[in-house]
């Protein structure tokens, strides 16, 4: 590669995939991550000259291996397709690089197991992107459970509803519900219960769309955790929901109960003669989270700054996993599954 | 009169005029309010064979006077036309029953003064029905001021708007928009802030209907009115708005703030394409209002009962009743008006 | 029994049972429902002075039997101790007496389905209290369902918290979390979905209370239900909220949703430094569910005076009974039972 | 100056003071404004070296008149002190630079007509800084009445107040209540409503801090404005609002009411035993309209690309400096002031 513009008290970072998330996480660290500074940018596929026309004259190579084996590149950000994405973790790691990859890490829990282990043998930064960690209401929520707000924690609820269908083409490499989009939640889950999960219980349902079932999958799920102590996660999610995207969670304790509620498109409230009328929620997660993005990529640089240990554990990214590969168990023998049989 | 069935530790009530409100105080005196005995009912028009249907073998008689006259009775509840109000009170005070009225006591302040005055001086309880002061949620609010939640007063604001014009026969009789409607926010600010008003600044408009400016009176007004110590109060009418009685206050404070919002029909949420759905307002005083016309007669009988001072002063009257006259003022000299110039 | 004034186009009550419940059902009879008419009370405990204190010359006897056998009475209210329901309302069926009793008919769902059984073909009305059904929200949320303004359910979540724990002797007698706290969740999912049941998953968990653990019941439940199109509701239990009654509802489908909030104890918002401030829910099902007791009441008068079907069906009165034992099943065998294993 | 990196397609602007509001525009034009190329920022007395560390080799000049006069620069942002305004706004117009400038243009309202008319004479492009017609609540609520959704609009309310008092020696320069801090809302009521005012009637108040009685300044405020039709405003201004920046607006008209509601700081709620708790709202200016900053400079910026007028009249600007004087005589003579009288 050119020499890119190395600097002292900065990171350097190099972005791999430039899809709807790689542009994102680029825009956030040229912009608003002051301790990132981004060398080059690496996609086999993307236009030059589209890339030029948008990025001016930052560094652009198609060749990934290029990025990821450069002195000159401290970090790697991963955006590229899930398939993809354990072959170029385990290159990061191979070549010493922190690594930052969008959620899941791989579809195979025992994969996923391997990377972050080699990763955490050779003292290599690793974070998987459960950005919803880092929403400022998720936050907050978390802060006050953890303040003892609402004292012991007996019940969450997770509403997590997608505004459409995806398309089959997408369903069909997606990993399934449970793995490509439950996993969010599971994660969520043990983030505000901060309890460890010992049974799931997952039914899941074509109700939309038959052409699900056709590529062996559901567009509607509702799973319930079990928590070691008896307490209990309730996550509930559909493919679609015709007022939007539908990001809600509850949680219930013997001092009081946090509600995170969804953000809606504008404050305004309308009266008529048909009642009283608001603006539907945010509409995709790249309105509703977009701020999450730009606070996980921080956390992410400032850990990588401070040698201090990435704010996602890597257990959290292996019970995340497991929960979805014990769920998928469940719905598929119709019955709880303990954890204790997964592992 | 036929003897009626007195009771001990009870007071004795007589209700003139059964329209609308006669026959809303009458039910809460019969079925709610422990200490009243209904002796009987006094109406010259009312169909006898209707309220036996109705009333079974209540007490009831044609002539006003009886009633008023009649030794079983303690105390008159006057629920007529306000043409009659104020022949009607001086009668009741001449007997020593104690009486309860519909506001306004009459459309002239000077009779107004002269009436409570005289019932003061002989030492016969008198009072006038301004009912909002006993609603549920104006009494939280007016607690939450008196103990200092929201520090020291410096605005209350007043949304008072009916869900559909009077009649024009109706309007012709009112006493016009501010001694008719407005009257109520008047006591109301008084009530909340707690205060004496000095200045008051009122524009009237014919908004709705050209048939209001025929008969000498407005749709729509808004009021400022200015306390002693510079503090305000905003009162904003309107004879109609087609999503309902709108019935709303906000009183802020340099310690804080606090609404009363409106009673809504129901409390469901739908979520649907178009947006997020609530129920219209509760849409009738007699919904909105129905618990505080109890309590306020709970309250009269009360004090009547341990002879303490009814729970509105004759001062509370007479400002009402005052800053309604000095706001037709205003709006008719088109600049604001002293309280002082009017006394 | 004394004679009683027996009116034409009334329907003569007697009320067994001067509880709680007792005694709000009889002042809605007395005063709210037009055509009931209350000839006698019957309560073998009950003191007649105090009796006669409250209710003045009202008929009162000790003696059930006479009230029950008694030719002036057409219809018996039953709000006694559940384990008194099952004789009490043979007797009435056997004396051709119309029936309202609380719920649960009986902790046994044999004798629940015999006595229901010969009601019917006795022809003898009989009505089990499943209050909520007739409550102002979750009527109008019923109402938007069937006229498809969500189209196709998906899910239904209910949360129904109490504010405070039962002592324990209730507990020992109340038949457990399941038959005397969740049936009312049971019938609602029933209710609000329109769709049959067809399995149960239930766990249970001693929350709060290890003395609960000691009588061989759970304070806290959490039951997922499964309806034949594989569709779900998921039924939130607590013995304990410390904010106070929770008595919320979501019904989700293809074309939007539904929810049912809580009703808070004022519509005031209190603005200071410390945050946004409003009232917390009503707290108990006395003041929550006050109006739909007298809806519940008059619905069932009115079936009796129009000779149509009691609003219940006994299909819903033995299906909810028998979703309780088969939760209890579910939580004590730790496993989804199906309602097909229950008959 | 030094040769700036000029680029064709894209509006070539120079920035002017880097207070607050200068680094929010400079920010808003580097990152967010694609079709803005900043060339330089000028600022007599901020210190180069800390420039260096926050903006890079960005052109910057202490010299304001050089960046004024330079030929790459086709529009310039003043975001400096008040007093400088119309001295750099001149300069501008003479060396035909586009320009936006904070509000106010000037204190003095000759001067704001004149410097209005030069620009307008001479075809240069002059923008004033009213931020809140861009802010996404606002702009959806003006589009909601343009679109008829509340018909005739008869009444807006706008509530406005600061979190905290600003310092005496601010408020010694700021032009007063009027002009510093109401001006925001006389522009936002006339553009709401879209009618002419004919009349304002002010009311000042030293509530908070006698401090400000001292420089001859209030800081609470209640003014009504009448427009040409009847119908009316009421501006509600404090200074300090214990709970936060409390920017609220309602509508009312004929067919509906519009509300635009505070922005909190999260959509969190808590419930415990003291209540039902939600957060504060967005504390300052800079949280609660920082995106309206933005979508303020892509109006401008696109305006000038387009070859189309700014977004803001000549007569909002007038009008709105025109109305603070209005406000101030009616505050000051204690009477309602004719827009006829200022003209």
């Amino acid at each position: 590669m050119d020499k890119p513009n190395r600097l002292t008290n900065k990171i350097n970072v190099g972005v791999i995939g430039l899809g709807r998330m790689g542009k994102i996480h680029l825009k956030n660290l040229m912009q608003a991550i002051t301790h990132a500074n981004v060398v080059a940018v690496a996609d086999p596929v993307y236009p030059e000259e589209q890339f030029r026309k948008e990025y001016g004259d930052l560094l652009f190579v198609k060749d990934v291996i290029e990025l990821i084996t450069s002195p000159d590149v401290d970090a790697i950000i991963i955006a590229t397709p899930t398939s993809t994405h354990a072959a170029l973790v385990e290159q990061c790691i191979d070549n010493d690089k922190s690594v930052f990859c969008e959620k899941p890490l791989d579809l195979s829990l025992e994969i996923t197991k391997t990377l972050l282990q080699k990763a955490e043998n050779l003292g290599v930064p690793l974070m998987i992107g459960f950005n919803r960690r880092f929403d400022r209401d998720f936050m907050e929520a978390r802060k006050a459970v953890s303040e003892g707000k609402i004292g012991n924690p007996q019940i969450v609820k997770i509403t997590n509803r997608d505004p459409s269908l995806p398309s089959i083409e997408f369903v069909k490499t997606s990993g399934g519900m449970f793995m490509d989009f439950t996993i969010h939640d599971f994660d969520m889950a043990r983030y505000m219960m901060d309890k460890e999960v010992v049974e799931v219980y997952a039914k899941g349902l074509v109700f939309f769309d038959e052409e699900m079932a056709k590529v062996g999958d559901v567009d509607t799920a509702l799973t319930t955790l079990t928590f070691a102590d008896g307490t209990y996660a309730v996550l509930d999610n559909s493919r679609k929901a015709v007022f939007g995207y539908d990001q809600r969670l509850e949680i219930f304790g013997d001092k009081g109960m946090i509600q995170v509620e969804n953000n809606l498109a504008n404050r305004n409230v309308l009266y008529n003669e048909n009642g009283i009328h608001q603006a539907l929620p945010l509409n995709s997660f790249t309105q509703r989270y977009i701020d999450s993005y730009c606070k996980e990529m921080e956390a992410f640089i400032g850990a990588l700054l401070n040698k201090t240990p990435v704010p996602i554990k890597n257990e959290d990214i292996i019970m995340a996993t497991l929960l979805a590969y014990a769920a998928k168990k469940s719905m598929d023998e119709q019955r709880p599954v303990k954890i204790a049989e997964m592992k």
